[in-house]
């Protein structure tokens, strides 16, 4: 079982922004900016471009509605997308709100914001989430 | 109009990778690794959040297939993914074959190929596109 299951299962506990019976929408503990959100599918498949088109069409819908989210509840120039699938055997998408190209970089250090600050931002983009 | 508009109409010359009648997949003219496509819808929107959920959708698949079409044609060990919209006004897909986290940064400096490779490289993947 992968860790992203551990989370959607509710046996890692996240600061969950958003689910339906496929995905799952939670931010990243160690965010490279405020709002940095991780979408994973519930299906355990390690390399996204394996997904089935159906699914990874629904992925990106689902994605959408989450970047939308992020973006009326961070202040922020766009929602960044990224993909690189080293680490964890589980597809996900990072949705990365930015001001500019440099703030989306997998070398950046990551952000250190507390449980109150967490909370109060997924519970931000939840609100926003339709 | 667009630059990407420019290149889909052929006014701009490109190294192609595959086309249909919503998309438009070329390589990246300044690669961070060899391989590096866009994919482009041939509708001119600038925020990738803003098409709507078909089109959305129907980009996803297109870039899997894409994506799938690169990984049979580059050594590597995944296709990386991005998103950033902050530089040419007209939504677009990175896909970047990688072998480690740290060759998708869009702070690397970028891989200066002659025609020839370009050349070569998109026919490969052009072969293996389906």
């Amino acid at each position: 079982m992968t860790i992203f299951t551990k989370i959607i299962q509710g046996e890692i506990p996240s600061y969950k922004i958003a689910e339906d019976h496929q995905f799952y929408a939670f931010l990243d503990i160690n965010p490279m900016t405020k709002g940095h959100t991780l979408v994973v599918p519930k299906l355990e498949e390690d390399y996204i471009f394996n997904l089935d088109d159906a699914l990874i069409a629904d992925m990106m819908v689902f994605a959408k509605k989450v970047a939308l989210a992020i973006q009326k509840s961070v202040p922020c120039v766009r929602v960044a997308m990224a993909v690189l699938g080293m680490e964890v055997p589980h597809a996900h998408i990072h949705l990365v709100p930015i001001n500019k190209e440099s703030d989306m970089s997998f070398q950046n250090p990551k952000l250190q914001l507390d449980k109150d600050a967490m909370m109060a931002i997924a519970a931000a983009i939840q609100a926003n989430f339709k």
